[in-house]
């Protein structure tokens, strides 16, 4: 396969590929299929596995699909049996039996186990476990399978009993500077956390981030170890689990990608648009309550977006802070209080500022006194009201054990279009003569 | 639980503390600055620098003002200079200074040095340096440190030189399989990266999840070791910059908080309402066009909020999905097209899906065919021109060198607004008589 690079073009790009497959990976995300498994044939063995590794999984399953068994043989002997699990599973099943069928044995069933887990479980993301210690092992004993094991690195030696029952951890630090004819048992440790296979990656992250864990083992129910969550993917799960929100809170899904399928976004998407057109049609119903007032005085229509607009402005900013807040665990459910009294407070201030401006802009626009007095009136009620529901809606949604994400926004917008609209023309309608509003 | 004598009731309250101090912190946060203070006063030193470490910074900020000089001396001796330094910078200068010069004088070095640093640079994230080595010393020696160091982790051992500079790193498995007389010139490594005190905490965040790195070493222009940046608080800094875009999209800025002070949130957020309210002026612009088309037919303003949140919805979620395929690097401003054909098929798609429901809902509500015609194809023509727009706007923001978060929405917003309210009135007005669509 690693055809000698003849020109000096090519050259170069092998340069290119082997020192930054980062980047290299990312400029072929941009091709075709076929050009990306061109260029991964064009490369050394060693240089296409890591551009290959750093693909965007979408296009890498993909690649998968379309390249030949001898290509594949080529990049997926030694892949980590990790990444080349959470690919094969985005196969058909078959397919994915049949490929995994064409390399080693051993990376065969450790495939094949990985696989077995649910896409969002730790089991998923673990590393199956290689190097293992018995707890009547000496430290010399460990010492030499360091030197056996090179530069690898080795973050803690795992302990298991013969029955492969997760016992504890030795420090590399502690087995430095024990004596050679130290018993690991003697020097055996807690690890800081375990997870078991099964538990959704949300807990892995959780254990990360509260005990500030570096690799996490993870064990069956049996307390059997198979294997471990190395750091740089509990890093790329945090990332990822955080970065979900956002999605989710635009009703996207947890699982698109930027690249993801037509068909995939679509289905993930329709539902959330159709539950979103109920509410439109609600906050229709609450203008159409209003018709004739708008048929008497038609500028209203004119300054409706201005009102749902800040009302709905003002309740996103309270609720992304309040999210972020609750993703960070900085605040808690009890303290809904808090976070309401100031999201009011924030809401009535940025209120009436915003009113001002409004109100003033409105008067010359429509050189309407009356008209002026409700926009800027109804756009302090609603603000207020959009800053405690943007603080409030996320925190009962999680108190109610709802994923705040999915819920918050599409309940926040119904409430902030109705009370807009409905402080706006409802104001209108009541003063209209008073203030002497004419259309 | 109110029989329990108050003793024992102070020891339950202890034992929660001591055992769970995050807990703690989380349900103190919720408690005036005044009871958090006495509360901390209760327990042990030990406990209580635990629980204090884990405030939320605003509130532990608050604690720091309000406690007295002996309280702040127990938990602030031997509390991490990076923690300290966090906290204090958010202090007056007068005050912080006041504070540290409380502390021993190497702790208030070390916390001074680390506050000259700017908040959101590498320097302000790094824990000072304490244990280096000299190239000259060898692996007995090293080993003779560590066991005074006892169970206090190492990581890696770094190696500078007589002036301070940085020389490289020696592995922990690589001391441990060494012979006592090697010297570590002779094991030395290059790190996998290094960072600049004053680079942003956004680069830092960057080498973490490039690199793979656990532990990042800060040094000076001259290259000398000023300290290390630990993986919890490189885990925690790539979270906090995740999360960060959710506020930003919503004009919220970055540094708020959900327990922020409410002056520091009407700051950040009314510059955001103000260029919002342009938005919402041009899209009464749009509407006021056709004033004279809704005088006609009053119900178009009735649906008027449907056709611009079903476009509204639309770009958000091309928006949502395109700025986090950016944020993880999934794809890059080259693939700009790819990514825009997706969401045009997109918003097609499920355009013509909404569409059909809607047109649907409209002729039984407004008993209008044209409208129910108008309406259907106003939404198709905007939720396809939204697709478009939520995938592209970030992409092209980001390569004019704008961060995407802050400006996306807005634009967005506009555009949706506007090619929304045109589309729908604009056929409206055109098909009007052709339709016969009569108010």
């Amino acid at each position: 396969m690693s055809q000698i690079p003849t020109t000096a073009k090519e050259k170069l790009i092998n340069g290119f590929f082997r020192k930054f497959p980062g980047d290299a990976a990312s400029v072929l995300n941009g091709f075709s299929t076929e050009e990306i498994i061109d260029y991964l044939k064009r490369q050394d063995q060693s240089v296409s596995k890591q551009v290959f590794a750093r693909l965007n999984p979408d296009i890498a399953t993909e690649v998968i699909d379309l390249m030949d068994n001898q290509l594949f043989v080529h990049i997926f002997s030694n892949i980590d049996a990790y990444l080349g699990a959470r690919l094969l599973s985005r196969l058909d099943k078959e397919k994915a039996q049949a490929k995994t069928a064409l390399l080693s044995p051993t990376l065969a069933r450790e495939i094949k186990e990985l696989m077995s887990y649910p896409l969002d479980s730790a089991g998923h993301l673990m590393n199956p476990m290689t190097t293992t210690f018995h707890p009547e092992n000496t430290v010399e004993e460990v010492l030499k399978r360091l030197r056996v094991l090179g530069d690898r690195r080795i973050a803690n030696i795992y302990v298991i009993d013969d029955k492969g029952t997760f016992l504890g951890v030795a420090a590399l630090q502690r087995i430095a500077i024990s004596e050679p004819n130290v018993k690991l048992k003697d020097i055996l440790q807690a690890p800081l956390g375990v997870i078991n296979a099964l538990a959704p990656v949300e807990d892995v992250v959780e254990l990360l981030e509260e005990k500030r864990i570096i690799h996490l083992p993870v064990i069956d129910i049996n307390n059997k170890l198979l294997g471990v969550i190395r750091n740089g993917d509990l890093v790329a799960a945090s990332k990822e689990e955080a970065t979900e929100d956002l999605q989710a809170m635009f009703g996207a899904g947890r699982e698109e990608r930027a690249l993801s399928k037509v068909s995939l976004a679509v289905k993930n998407r329709l539902p959330w648009l159709h539950i979103n057109l109920i509410t439109a049609f609600m906050a229709s119903l609450v203008v159409g309550f209003f018709e004739d007032t708008i048929a008497r005085i038609t500028v209203l229509a004119v300054f409706l977006p201005v009102v749902a607009g800040q009302s709905g402005n003002t309740g996103s900013q309270a609720l992304a802070v309040t999210m972020r807040g609750l993703a960070l665990r900085e605040i808690r459910i009890g303290q809904w209080f808090k976070v309401a009294r100031k999201e009011i407070m924030v809401g009535l201030i940025n209120g009436l500022a915003v009113a001002l401006t409004t109100s003033v802009i409105v008067y010359f626009w429509a050189s309407s006194f009356g008209l002026s007095v409700v926009i800027g009136i109804s756009m302090v009620v609603s603000m207020v009201i959009a800053g405690f529901s943007g603080a409030v809606i996320p925190i009962i949604l999680k108190s109610l054990g709802q994923d705040p994400a999915t819920s918050s926004s599409i309940v926040l917008t119904t409430v902030t279009d109705i009370f807009g609209f409905l402080s706006f023309l409802g104001l209108a309608t009541a003063l209209a003569d008073v203030l002497n509003i004419v259309g």
